[in-house]
């Protein structure tokens, strides 16, 4: 199977995932549980899950990729990263409801807030995803910052983005463990209720949408073609904007390797670097 | 600083986080549960955690950097293949282990086995990690595999190891917060008491151990010089286990960047290469 061929096939699967999720989480709270709403109790308490899915998970596990999807590869990379931030910007937006709509029920419930492990890791990766966001803003979309900062935080800002991503996706697992247990009494959660087994799968559908996300972000050869420098010189020279880098999907043969892809993905760098060095 | 001294920075600190590890989950069960014991009960079940976080955290995430250990980059790649190997199967044999305690456990306490999140995904992880074993073993260390074979796996199998130990990490934040929640009555997990915040605090280094491994193991400058190919050719040709390749630390003046340690190892790849093609 060609390169092409295979990254269609990851986004495709990674797409279903993710949707499947949000279906899984909305059946959850909408069948399984209380339903949805904003009272204090345990229907203002399911925003959190649901929120967290489709903000934390789905649209980052989104942000993470748009530069991998292949009809995406003409378009200005100014362009992509104010989607990258947009999406981010969304998803974080969801993060603060769904975390103050588990605060708001703690409190009715007059539930301490913050003991568990999953709430001390959570409020850290909200953390780091705020600082992740300020960063990358200061850094790649104002036009002053200096180039070789860009270059020099590039590195920083994709592993921590995977790193922030994957962390998500472990507090959310463990978000689902706590639930089942103090939500389900009789029968309990050891008994193995149908609500026990789906949102069981539930959890197996994050950790394969989060496989095939890291999948797609870092295998070399799906990257967007001229990535490594157009990341850093877009506004420094203000030209990087109006030119258009990479080959079409449809110029992707299927016998395309790795190999090719860099070479020519090099070319395209060469050229983008040669007037601005 | 320069490249050498921030590898070692981290390896020094993933090193430290991650002994602390071990000695907080010896501390948590010989000081605040029932210490160690092989009797079906409670000291047996003890034996899970503190293997899991010896064999499948501590030894898988050793085996994982072991490469990128300046003063190892002169010995022989078939050396280090079989140090790499022998810490994952000695892993492995723990993992076992810590298995066969909690079922003992779950069986004598008339608990159902198998029911939970943490145990769906804990048993997924160690049936992969079993076959990322096998298949590493078929493919780097029988002398016989084709060349090609090695280097088409070898990005799956880089990119399956990281997947599995960033899991076996997630599973182990899956299995503190339940067992917090189970083996907590008086005071609660929700009241904070002394062994909460330890245990917390244990899982909060778990995240920085693995935030540190996969810090080291992908960071481009810090791999193994020659590393592409040499995976590949040992035995293939006969002769890569008696070349001792890549600079020793003390030739890494501070000033070597990326860019050298890259042009270094890609000239040494190309004399590998050569003889093979």
């Amino acid at each position: 199977m060609g390169e092409s061929k295979m990254l269609l096939l990851a986004l495709g699967s990674a797409a279903f995932f993710g949707i499947v999720s949000i279906f899984f989480v909305l059946r959850w709270v909408l069948h399984f549980k209380e339903g949805l709403g904003w009272d204090g109790g345990l229907a203002e308490f399911n925003w959190h899950p649901v929120l967290v899915v489709i903000g934390f998970i789905f649209l980052q596990g989104t942000a993470i990729v748009v530069y991998r999807l292949p009809w995406t590869w003409r378009c200005s990379k100014l362009t992509m990263k104010f989607i990258h931030a947009g999406l981010n910007l969304l998803a974080f937006a969801l993060v603060v409801v769904s975390m103050v709509a588990v605060f708001d029920f703690h409190n009715t419930a007059k539930i301490p807030n913050m003991y568990s492990l999953h709430s001390w890791l959570g409020l850290a990766a909200v953390i780091l995803y705020c600082l992740q966001l300020v960063l990358g803003i200061v850094m790649f979309l104002v036009p002053v910052t200096p180039v070789y900062w860009r270059a020099a935080f590039m590195p920083l800002h994709v592993y921590s983005g995977l790193f922030i991503f994957s962390s998500t996706i472990a507090v959310a697992l463990m978000g689902i463990t706590e639930k089942l247990i103090f939500g389900l009494s009789n029968p309990k959660y050891k008994d193995s209720p149908p609500e026990a087994i789906f949102v069981n799968i539930l959890g197996l559908i994050l950790v394969v949408f989060g496989a095939l996300i890291l999948l797609i972000a870092t295998r070399p050869s799906w990257k967007r073609p001229s990535e490594q420098l157009s990341h850093i010189l877009h506004t420094s020279g203000g030209g990087e904007d109006n030119i258009r880098v990479g080959p079409a999907l449809s110029q992707l043969s299927e016998g395309t390797d790795d190999g090719e892809i860099r070479r020519r993905s090099n070319r395209l760098d060469d050229q983008d670097k040669l007037p601005n060095d």
